[in-house]
């Protein structure tokens, strides 16, 4: 027997709880039994999501399909919308945006540089006919964290123009204050902050929003946001929903109310921060750049003359932790600690150690003990 | 304690091997482990689907994206479709149809008609440019089984022209001879026939429906076919999949392929006649015609003078035993009894006594005793 640690950006860890509740028998989904499950989720992912302006709507699909919906119910063909990317899901953003036939107009940035607020605001200024700004919050390939709070008090001045927030990494690890700070689409997926399996996407639409929704004329049928509002109005779905999944969700979402939203963000900075002074002291080099450090994820360069894939393997089958590699073009150059979810201190712990002896397997000069030592001296100090 | 039985069409109950599969800890969407799970139920689904020829795709959806996927897929706007409609399900894929700017063509049936392969025949020599036909083959809210087999006949003679059926309800229950009988897009829910929880949407594609795709110029992305395509040649998924609801199917996919997908069908129509017989020894009438009943759901008139939603809630709330009542027009007028996927003998006795029990309640006259004694009969001589 090996005892196995998933340490990656999502799928995340499910609470037994939660994978418990979900092999339940099976229930019906037009019964008072379930009308109650739908309504704490609704309930709970507003709390979750910051709001109480905002309905949030719950998919059977996985994040991308609540991605998708954002474009299909904001606009219609040929609108012109900012997608603005430094990463791989910003990419898919403005890929769903061609897909729909919008005018889309790219602000494009490196995988290790932070989307600029300046440069929306000059944006805007210069194309007030602007009908959408599109910003992922948290971009899971580089860890970056862009600010969407600065966004959000920009497109606020532009009434005929939504704020779409991609927070498939960001919601349950970082603040998303979706009325304060005026994010008017926000989307997340299960398999993240939720600590759930993936299947379930959730997003969240502001009155401006919904004001979009009125004029889009895109087609849409399963996304139809307005069909899941009318439906949620009877604590009901308009299509069969995930079953087991929402009941996981209602178990998922007692325990983030018990922990309470702030404590839960506040634990993910400590995590993140353990990890990065963690790696640090290891000698290895983060690779996002320090204006812009989400806590969801945190990447790391592979150190010169070390097989990247080789590192990654030997923590997986030596050691059962598995860890995500790079995406695209950082495939071997470097490895993602996820801490998005369910994880406490002793994972990052054991995280560390894993990463230690792995890297000493592959001949990489060090201090044995320094990167647990570090974190270790976050998690007392953070502790207080 | 009072034991539970759900005899409803959707959500069917769920085996416990597959609900404690369910329950295990989540792991990683890309590693070899999961890409065997992909593998399984690739194979596994084209098994149950009797197709070689076509494709079978996974989504994380319910039925309905996969309805949508059907239609995003094959056409372009403005494209001339013929939609049958005989029940509810029928009327959702020309709402779809209709919101994806398709030249919708009706032939509406009533619930209680099967619809008409001649009628069909006689639609396509009038119009020789339909790009598609549309049937629901098992309707879930009249039970009515449409004969698609005398369809795919006649659609096969119009090389531009696809036929698309909802066999969401058919799947694993009656016969779907995909290859054999010409069905080019084949839809089914993983809360069917396939035994697990809602959440999953698989559909078949067959080459002359890859021929429509490649024409097709309707918006889409999360249920873009090619994607999936791609991406099943790696046995991976383009989007996170639902990986606990894959780690299920794999599961009920064994349970399938021991038990015998020919088996399979002829115990549902064992189950179904004895439903049928059962309920007209109790001076009930069915609702669906002889020319079209399928074996999936058996919808039973309410008899005169006793309210409908009272019988549903005494056979769930006093006995445990929930069958749906009916929908839109039959709403407290029809009761329909699901007896798909993981149903035995003994399942339709009880629902048959708690129906005997509740209809007594209700001062309904009958000889008790005689709706199971007809079952039980049926049983007996079907199972020699």
């Amino acid at each position: 027997m090996r005892k196995e640690y998933l340490m990656t950006p999502g799928p995340t860890p499910v609470p037994s709880e939660v994978l418990l509740a979900q092999a339940r028998p099976m229930i019906h989904h037009r019964t008072a039994e379930f009308d109650a499950v739908v309504k704490n989720c609704a309930e709970g992912l507003k709390y979750v999501f910051q709001t109480e302006e905002s309905d949030v709507l719950i998919f059977a699909s996985s994040g991308t399909g609540a991605m998708e919906s954002a474009i299909a119910n904001c606009f219609c063909a040929g609108d012109k919308v900012l997608v603005t990317t430094n990463g791989k899901f910003g990419q898919r953003m403005q890929q769903i945006s061609k897909a729909y036939g919008l005018d889309v107009h790219l602000l494009e940035y490196g995988w290790q540089q932070v989307v600029s607020p300046a440069a929306i605001a000059e944006f805007l200024q210069a194309n007030p006919d602007t009908r959408g700004v599109v910003v992922t919050q948290s971009e899971t390939s580089s860890g970056v964290l862009n600010d969407v709070k600065a966004v959000g008090a920009i497109v606020r001045e532009y009434p005929e123009c939504v704020f779409i927030v991609d927070s498939i990494t960001g919601i349950g690890a970082v603040d998303v204050k979706t009325d304060e700070w005026g994010l008017d689409v926000v989307m997340t997926g299960s398999q993240k902050g939720l600590m759930l399996p993936p299947g379930l996407a959730a997003v969240s639409v502001s009155p401006k929003a919904w004001k979009a929704y009125e004029r889009s004329t895109l087609p849409k049928y399963y996304f139809d946001w307005k069909k899941y509002k009318k439906n949620l109005a009877d604590n009901t779905t308009p299509f069969t929903p995930a079953v087991s999944l929402m009941i996981g969700l209602n178990e998922s979402l007692k325990l983030m109310k018990a922990e309470g939203i702030e404590n839960i963000i506040a634990r993910h900075a400590r995590l993140a921060e353990a990890t990065r002074k963690g790696c640090e002291a290891l000698g290895l080099e983060l690779f996002a750049p320090v204006e812009g450090r989400g806590n969801a994820v945190t990447p790391v360069w592979v150190p010169e003359g070390i097989d990247g894939k080789k590192l990654v393997n030997i923590m997986k089958n030596k050691h059962g932790v598995t860890v995500a590699g790079g995406q695209d073009d950082y495939v071997g150059r470097i490895f993602r600690v996820g801490h998005l979810g369910y994880f406490g201190d002793f994972d990052i712990i054991t995280t560390l150690v894993a990463l230690e002896m792995s890297l000493a397997e592959l001949g990489y000069e060090f201090e044995p003990g320094s990167g647990v030592k570090a974190a270790e001296a976050v998690l007392m100090s953070e502790g207080e």
